[in-house]
């Protein structure tokens, strides 16, 4: 089976992720009775979990553990080990996964810290080297391990009692994932798996990836990234995975300070935030900025039906709840359903006096339980309402416990039909009755910002599914053409293209630009002006030369011939004042650019996500205003004209103040073929293109400086 | 005693509420015996509350409710009655105000509902008209009464069993009001006052805020605002307040949609959410987006000794929330304490193996109990460390009811010195341990963002107390020659002024605009343009030619004397070619206006909060980006600068790609001079100069067009 987004064959990665995920068998390295360390507690956790494969443990002075019978090394063993867990000190780990290698072992979960963490790369890459030639996948180092509920597989350090669900956990940071666990538990959300990735030196979360999305138990699932090794990888799988499973994303070092600290603290590189919120957004995850988000996110989207309309309705008891309830429908992107007809009958029969049918639909604080659940039973039978959140303000008129019983009744008939959330407002019975509704798995808050997010999210991520486009069809460039012209110029040592070079990358990739020619003469350069239209520009072409304008250089907007001889003497004359024995190449003759809206189109390789595409208007938008949208690359056209959307400025390529619409498609066009050529020729690390001169729809776009920057084919990793 | 912001004499109103808050004697008309009555409620409350005065139930029938001797009618009672509690039908109100006037009662808080809020403003209007000529205060209509901790007053229908404490609490929402007292008791937040506002016919939260300001036993007020009356007044009480308290404001309708649903629910104006924004920064009013962040905010406000300086240090044993609370910092504007050598000397005997002692301090997850509490007490002892974030991960280390010890010992130590937060994050037991140190008034959290966003409200505070700044000194202002302008145009039933009209304005202000003047011959136009310089502009004068581009009547950059006969000669014919009887008055020759960075300055009676004023960029930043900034007028000159540093576009002010600084302290006294204008002169509702161009320093700006809007005096309110 091909992936429909990428046309990949990713199954082999997944059916190798099985058998971490599914393991028949487990060794553990540094097995010990002792209640202290690791070895001894990841026995325990297995024997605890109730795992439904065979445990190896493996201590140098064999004896039992908890009942297990202790091997003393893993060569002894007759049975074939799917996984070792290596939980011994770093510097025994190479031998053990040598030995490991010999018995043909398939996954290492290397717990041992002490490795790229603390600046021991040679060690880690060692250990990698070996066992991926020995056929065998590493997860960690520096983890505290892996759960898997399809076995009942608790192979960690961490808490006990982990709950069975539909929720999994890949987590870069150890410390954190363990209180997770620990949270989840608390919260009574279920898991159904949780990988401690660690120093990511050979599984990443793009490997488990491909196993979650293929895992039925697996409904959602949570991401917590510090740094981003791969991106591109990642952002492939994020865009599989998406279409199949709802993804939330937590990634902290989101402040500049705060991406100083993760890179100190987990040694990879923390990515620039604003690449790395567009890429997630392009790949239909979720992000959240907290750990509390992401919890009720996960919560909700594991329980939730797929919301069959936009179209939702608030149902409250107090005006002022139901006024900040629309505040945050309004900031997490939420459809207020707005037929006033359809409201009116659907709601008229139970509207208390004083009540107002409209959205939201205010049953005032006369109301009491019975005319809130006829209300409640109006909204999620009425088909033209797809969702609901139903608020309430703790009012002397209404009893508590009876309340519970209507949420338990109400959310029992109607939770696998309709998206529905609780928000409820008051004392401590009502704040027990939110803890008590809540660990039944049912979505009930406090905070009714809280609940408008899961909704907003839900929303978000159904979104995602409706519109998700596939993969950019592949274009066709002059790749070789372009390789051509960066190996002449790699000769001379050189990492970046001159004018001329790039203006022939530009005009292969059929790009249009401003008409040049260089002339050699006087005569010639009237010629060309001739040729080329009025009004032209002159600029001395040298390379003793660099600041052609501070040197006089430069003559624009010529409109005749007279003017064209004029500027040539006077710029000959200047040039020689500037430096006397600049050597002159001849004079550049080039069309003047009319003036248009000037935009800025730039590829790059990313350190965290590899090839990348931007777009921004030209001069201060971008540069005062940082008014910029980025894509991993490469993109379709859709996208390409969504990123120009993006962008604040957007209007001006609208036209304002009486102007014509732009040739946005124009824009696209260029974004659409920058982003394949950054793409298939890794060599190029930079491209911009400032400005591309927008015009009237249907005039194109002109490129009238372009800069490339590249690095030789040995370089690129 | 003089204000300090506004010199305003303001302790009659607080002396005035003194005895709404600190009531001899209560009267309740409407007391009942029927416990499901509001007015059997209030009663129950007073008594159940302690309540250190008399109170005098009133009600026709007479006889004793809950052991009190009923009275048949206010008249009847001998003693003083300073507040009249009213819990009777809407059409009784009005009477029973005269008897209450008759009385002398000082306080009516009329709870009953069924005025404005439901179209009926008429008899709300009579009753406080009645009230206010009879030496009456009325709270409401249509609110659940009044709580005072101070004389233990809990004169409201809502929860009983409010904890004693200091916080005072002002809703404008009823039923959120009190559902937010039972929250307060089940969050243990002890409250000074809680007063429902309703629907603000006459007290309001301006009049609150002067007692609440002077009340020792208030340390923070937190107001739930759904709209603004007489902002002005509020924005003025807000600023004096703020220097003696920490206020939070939850304002909701801040989304357009949430707006219109605010004002459909209490029938008052719900600001545009910018200005109102703007309002509360400028007054140093502590603004919060949910309850919950206002709950936590209060809470932390309440115990929160001052700091004595910006640097935080964050404590941690897990380095991925280290850095998500990094993430948090800048998010909330907390600076992080970054001397490596006081670090590392403070904390260099306390950290384990792999610890880093960089601010965050990451003990890592091998710290015990006893590292995480030498560690604590190193940053707390330190001096150059002015406030601690403590975070921990559960590990499998650290003992909870070992760290639940830790944690009361340290605040309890320190409590008064520093500020200190800690947040825990982990399983159910860590959740209980952060409900129970909740409940003891800790500072606990169970989300970093939470415990962060707290510091940052603290210190957020604490720099508007130091950069407090007094109320802007009046500003003498040619008023009577503006308003003989205005008096002159006023009397041609226009609600605007001519070009020439707004020129004298701006004149008599002091602004520099383009020379112009009106020629009525060729020969005149010619004598104007050598006496101005050039360039110039020409532009035809006639009543007959509104769009005057578009009939050919306008020429720019006229040069030469030839430029402008020939000019002239051109506009003359076009302009009888567009209208033939078109009756011409003359030609405008202007001064050219030199390029220079466009802004807007513009000043307007808000409908909410009176005189405010703005500033922009000229043209698409404001018109595209929505780049502006608002302040309630008048201001002074810092708070002219702080408006226009505001700006996103404010870098192109500063000068970029090379350019010079423009004349930012030109732009500023603009707005200083519009501001005191706005304020001095309520008829003008509408003043906007656009452009004011700026040019480099030193050299001023220039008001191009200026266009002003205006009422008759009689129509101002």
């Amino acid at each position: 089976m091909n992936c429909e987004c990428c046309s990949e064959e990713h199954t082999d990665t997944a059916d190798e992720m099985r058998s971490l995920f599914q393991p028949r068998t487990i060794a553990v390295f540094g097995a010990s009775t002792n209640p202290a360390k690791v070895g001894y507690r990841v026995v325990e956790n297995l024997l605890k979990g109730g795992y439904q494969g065979t445990i190896y443990p493996i201590n140098p002075n064999g004896g039992e553990i908890l009942g297990c019978p202790v091997w003393r090394s893993v060569g002894e063993i007759s049975d074939d080990i799917d996984v070792a867990v290596m939980a011994i000190p770093a510097r025994l780990v190479f031998d053990a996964v040598v030995e490991c290698g010999n018995k043909g072992v398939k996954h290492l979960v290397v717990i041992t810290s002490g490795f790229s963490e603390v600046g021991n790369i040679e060690e880690e890459e060692r250990i990698v080297a070996y066992a991926r030639e020995h056929g065998m996948r590493v997860l960690g180092p520096n983890v505290f391990g892996v759960y898997s509920d399809a076995c009942s597989m608790n192979a960690t350090f961490g808490p006990s009692g982990i709950l069975s669900g539909h929720v999994a956990i890949v987590t870069q940071s150890g410390a954190l994932g363990i209180a997770m666990i620990g949270k989840t538990a608390a919260e009574a959300l279920g898991l159904s798996a949780v990988v401690s990735v660690g120093n990511k030196a050979d599984v990443d979360e793009s490997d488990l990836l491909e196993y979650l999305g293929r895992d039925d138990n697996t409904r959602v699932i949570l991401l917590y990234i510090e740094g981003v090794k791969h991106g591109d990888r990642l952002a492939r799988a994020l865009r599989w995975v998406t279409q199949r499973k709802h993804v939330v994303v937590i990634k902290s070092g989101r402040s500049k300070r705060g991406a100083m600290a993760a890179a100190s603290h987990t040694g990879s590189l923390a990515g620039a935030d604003d690449v790395f919120d567009a890429v997630m957004k392009q790949s239909g995850a979720l992000r959240a900025e907290s750990v509390q988000d992401a919890f009720n996110w996960v919560q909700y989207l594991a329980t939730a039906p797929a919301p069959i309309g936009k179209d939702a309705v608030i149902i409250t008891n107090g005006g002022g709840i139901g006024v900040m309830a629309t505040d945050a429908c309004e900031k997490f992107d939420i459809a207020l359903f707005d037929d006033q007809k359809v409201l009116k009958e659907a709601f008229s029969d139970v509207m208390p006096d004083f009540g107002s049918s409209k959205n939201p639909v205010d049953l005032t604080g006369q109301a009491n339980a019975q005319d809130y659940e006829k209300a409640l039973d109006a909204a999620l039978n009425e088909e033209n309402i797809h969702s609901v959140m139903a608020l309430y303000c703790e009012t002397a008129l209404f009893d508590t416990e009876e309340f519970g019983r209507l949420i338990r009744k109400t959310y029992a008939q109607f939770k696998e039909r309709k998206p529905i959330l609780f928000t409820l407002f008051g004392g401590a019975k009502i704040e027990a009755l939110v803890r008590e509704l809540r660990m039944d798995a049912i979505p009930v808050f406090a905070n009714v910002y809280e609940a408008v997010s899961c909704l907003g999210v839900l929303y978000r991520s159904w979104r995602n599914h409706q519109h998700a486009r596939p993969a950019p069809a592949s274009m066709s460039l002059p790749i070789e053409r372009i390789t051509e012209i960066l190996r002449t110029a790699g000769k001379q040592q050189r990492g970046f293209l001159l004018a001329h070079e790039a203006a022939a990358v530009s005009a292969a990739l059929g790009f249009r630009m401003p008409q040049s020619m260089v002339a050699a003469n006087l005569d010639e350069a009237v010629q060309a002006a001739e040729n080329i239209g009025y009004p032209v520009v002159l600029k001395i072409v040298s390379k003793d030369i660099i600041h052609k304008s501070d040197a006089g250089g430069v003559a624009l907007d010529l409109q005749t011939r007279e003017e064209v001889i004029d500027a040539y003497q006077a710029i000959l004359r200047a040039c020689r004042v500037y430096k006397r024995d600049a050597k002159i190449e001849g004079m550049e003759v080039a069309e003047m650019v009319r003036a248009g809206v000037e935009t800025i189109i730039g590829a790059r390789q990313d350190r965290s996500f590899g090839p990348t595409v931007m777009v921004g208007l030209g001069g201060i938008y971008v540069e005062v205003l940082k008014d910029v949208a980025f894509r991993a690359a490469p993109v379709d056209r859709a996208t390409a004209l969504e990123m120009i959307a993006d962008l604040r400025s957007f209007p001006l390529l609208l036209g304002v103040r009486g102007e014509k619409r732009k040739d946005i498609e124009a824009v696209a066009d260029v974004i659409v073929t920058l982003s394949h050529l950054i793409d298939q020729c890794r060599e190029l690390t930079d491209i911009e293109i400032n400005p591309l001169v927008a015009y009237d729809v249907g005039e194109g776009a002109k490129a009238v400086d372009v800069r490339i920057l590249f690095q030789t084919p040995e370089e690129v990793r």
